[in-house]
């Protein structure tokens, strides 16, 4: 079984519990296996599906109700199968979802941490900064390198402490173990979105 | 007496209580009066002097004291002569300074309302949006037009609470009024800088 994650910049495949990435507009293979698949990009799903004409779309096997209109499958299924918790998936964007008795509550979309070390520069060239991953966030800053990455981390942080003050969370993407430092509540899980692919693979064959 | 802040981005006068702006390559008068100014921006400084020599800079008759390495004039200007309170100067960037017992205790540097609305469509066309000024706050978002909202105000609005907790605050600044609506603690000054440009001029003037 092969696992696909179809983003808006990348194919992520897991294939034999290897990570392989492609961009959307290179070559992808002709697969043996049977693939199970997640896209935000209809585009490309059709480009898997040239190539690979039986794989599954999980959004179709998926049990997950939402009163959020529009939610991105990936999002789903990092939620899926969880009861309270917050999850946090930081990558280009920051998505927010919140878990409330096996319900999903909502959630929101902050800006990932490369748009904002990108914007900064954009509204003077004196904002430019490069990340440090230690920055003190107990004390007020007294430079402007400081005061941009302060500003930076507590609009990222302070949102989601705001929701998740009595739940755990648990963070995925790309800066996910980074920010996760910054919650006592957290764990980080790289692979969460194929772990749940999994674990809804499994129920429906159980299911059916 | 006309007063000038000097921006990344314009001549900003103050002439008989008459505000008039101009684009920093665009041609500036020359005025038979008295003009003081202060400026982040020392080539358009040059071209402030160029056509009113005799121009007097403020930085240079200010008594602000602070530990903060660079800080521009203008946040000097809006802080000087406080006690206790917070300065948030709402513009292409969101500049917010402490102000404790008369001293500056530092701040940071937050990105401008326009700078979060440019940077969501650059991660994805999805995640385009028109900025509303009545988001609820109170309520995870269920769709993605006030996710997006939500965060954007949340990752403003969070980090000047959290140091705002047991002080007031001042807004200033083009989104001024808009954020400071969201403040109990909180009063709008659109004229901020330049008052204290002239309380600072008469100070001046008295010990002279």
């Amino acid at each position: 079984m092969i696992l696909c994650d179809i983003g808006n910049t990348t194919f992520h495949f897991l294939i034999n519990g290897k990570h392989k990435k492609y961009f959307l507009d290179e070559k992808i293979p002709v697969f043996d296996d049977e693939v199970y698949y997640i896209s935000v990009n209809e585009k490309a799903s059709k480009k898997l599906l040239k190539n690979n004409p039986t794989s599954k779309n999980i959004e179709e096997i998926i049990n997950f109700k939402t009163s959020y209109k529009g939610l991105g499958i990936d999002r789903a299924v990092a939620c899926c199968s969880y009861e309270d918790i917050v999850i946090v998936d930081a990558g280009s964007a920051i998505t927010v979802d919140i878990m409330e008795k096996g319900i999903h509550q909502g959630g929101f979309i902050l800006l990932g941490i490369r748009s904002f070390i990108s914007s900064y520069p954009k509204i003077s060239k004196k904002l430019k900064f490069s990340f440090e991953k230690d920055i003190n966030l107990d004390k007020i800053p007294l430079q402007t390198k400081d005061a941009i990455q302060y500003a930076m981390l507590k609009s990222i942080i302070l949102p989601i402490k705001e929701v998740s003050f009595n739940k755990n969370i648990i963070f995925t993407g790309g800066d996910g173990l980074v920010l996760s430092k910054y919650f006592e509540n957290s764990v980080y899980k790289k692979d969460l979105i194929f772990e749940n692919m999994k674990r809804i693979i499994d129920a429906n064959n159980c299911i059916a």
